[in-house]
């Protein structure tokens, strides 16, 4: 049994989704583990990580309005250090994972046929977000 | 330390919470690995897992009321292309889990008293779903 | 590869979010394993976890009446064997984690700058709460 581990580092073009999926094949790609388990980490609280629908950009758009009426600016937050898209961007973090794992076989992820992995900034003026990748397996 | 794999293939009766924890329970108990961690991981973007009350049919009836008013039918989606179930099922995943990580000890599943592990299907008609399940341990 | 497991006990002073990073680290600290994973799991359906902003008091305060206002109390709820906080503590619960799993390096959590681990209390009345902590790793 061997572990692996790497930050990958993503600068988004502006808040939404963006499917990281080719990144993290990349990494798995030239591991010496082709069993085991990959997790996910994102080390930001107004950024997070999701599993979705990758064919349809409309899903994606949906997602998007979804989490901006949920959890929308100008709800009178207390804490709006950092603007107008703060608050919110951390209640959408907070619905979502800040985390995930995915088992991996023959080197590669075992996502469904329609599954990607996103990573959902949240903010306007998006900054470099670190994933860290942590991967276990033979 | 080792680790075991395998595909667990449900179809759920309907849309709601279906316990699951004894398919689990019952492919960890042929495995000879006693102590370690599973992850359950979701191969789908319109079903999902949750970890909750196994005691109240009620409380599971009010889950389920909940996340249809949170995540409603009808609401004007952009998506739509497999009917007005489609969409809520992707927002209803979201907020929910992909993907879950139980520690395991002598063999059993590390949950409370009171939680069983459920899939969350949220298409009216389900189709047979995947989840994965990766154990790691000694 | 070696793995280790410990049961936290923690009692919140009532409802809402209790930083426990501190008794997470404190545990690491002692075990013989500084690069793994670390998977916190918590054995309770009205409590659950999550990664927050650990800097300004105010954002745990709006997160808090976040949560107070999508899940509320008073909403008709079926299930009410332990009163009006019951339902909306196990919705709370699905909407946030009940289990985290967060890459180690040097013996420590790789949680970024401004990320604490708090157990989200969702009962007025707490009780004692167990999270499972195994850690696998060398």
């Amino acid at each position: 049994m061997k572990q692996a581990m790497h930050v990958l580092s993503i600068t988004a073009r502006g808040s939404g989704l963006l499917d990281i999926s080719h990144q993290v094949e990349s990494w798995l790609a030239e591991q010496a583990i082709g069993d085991g388990l990959l997790t996910l980490f994102c080390r930001h609280t107004s950024a997070s990580l999701l599993i979705q629908e990758n064919a349809a950009p409309a899903a994606r758009r949906d997602l998007e309005r979804y989490f901006a009426h949920i959890a929308p600016e100008s709800a009178g937050y207390e804490h709006d250090d950092e603007g107008p898209d703060d608050m919110p961007a951390h209640l959408r973090a907070a619905l979502t994972n800040t985390q995930l794992s995915v088992p991996i076989s023959g080197g590669h992820l075992m996502l469904g046929n329609w599954q990607g992995i996103y990573l959902f900034e949240h903010r306007r003026q998006p900054s470099p977000r670190q994933i860290v990748l942590h991967l276990i397996g033979e």
